[in-house]
């Protein structure tokens, strides 16, 4: 028998995703978000839900790109602060330190210190509610040489990305492996 | 200097989410889906993206419901089971031997012994590509008894639920706390 906790976000798990765009005076931006998630494979497409609110909604609107820069554990003070402050009144990479970088493909910059970000084009913008969700065609994802695995491919234990949890208001890094997707189910299948 | 890794769906983790639905003929089924993420505070919603191909995307469009249910790290042979077949064919439930809960909210089921289940009233339907991304109304959350901490919060460390990398194709589980949302950044705030 479970216990009802009512309507709220309250999955255990959120990614913490800095979204990097340009406001109406071409100062580079940088926001937290972990109200997201991949939502297409073709084209590949990621969301990002945020307040009309906030200084880069209107960015996102008026440019029609946005970067996702995705930090690492060691960034959290970064990240945390990103979430923290408005970027109408502060310039976020100043004060941390950052460093922007103009993205070649889209008008957004991405967090040059950060190891794995992605370029995305602006796809579709879905009004749910409170929130605005920019959905995003990933044009280019870029990521360090030194979190790349031998096969090419970030390397999870390299990035060291990190998770939010929602209303816990706890930030949680990534453990180990536990299992090989599209693997570990096999013998279930095989009985079916 | 970042390498550019091409228009792919890399970030370095998605969650595990496991969508219930009833079929035409009221069967339960479930299938694990990665693409998603909250989408909205008020009112609190979830999107989730599925290919117009499944079995659960039919069941969705109909009955204008379904459930995430969030598998613990013990389940990654139940839920990785679930992504890699399809409910057209196969009871996926009797196969597994987990058992599906009727919601009293909406017109879906979820699995009981997961920890923590959100029952979504379909609000949004969103065609983006390959996938169309279905934004439900979270209208509860449910949690067993066993993962609350004693603020009645779901608390990660029992819940434990696991991440999956795409592209690497691992499940990954959670680590532990590397500090806590809206504190961490307060030093650099104060610096603004």
């Amino acid at each position: 028998m479970k216990k009802s906790l009512g309507a709220r976000t309250l999955l255990p798990t959120a990614p913490v995703w800095v979204v990097g765009t340009y406001d109406a005076d071409g100062k580079p931006n940088v926001m937290t978000a972990s109200w997201g998630g991949i939502c297409c494979s073709k084209p590949p497409c990621v969301g990002v839900s945020l307040r009309a609110a906030t200084h880069s909604h209107a960015a996102i609107k008026a440019r029609g790109a946005f970067t996702v820069s995705v930090p690492s554990e060691d960034q959290v003070r970064e990240a945390d602060y990103f979430g923290i402050v408005s970027g109408k009144d502060t310039d976020k990479f100043e004060v941390s330190g950052l460093t922007p970088v103009r993205s070649e493909l889209v008008d957004a910059p991405y967090v040059s210190q950060f190891p794995v970000v992605l370029e995305c084009r602006l796809h579709l913008t879905v009004e749910i509610g409170l929130h605005t969700q920019f959905i995003g065609e990933i044009l280019d994802v870029k990521a360090d040489q030194a979190v790349l695995a031998a096969d090419g491919l970030p390397d999870p234990a390299k990035v060291k990305p990190f998770l939010y949890c929602p209303e816990v208001r706890a930030y949680h890094g990534l453990g180990g492996t536990i299992g090989r997707g599209f693997h570990e189910g096999k013998e279930l299948k095989r009985r079916s």
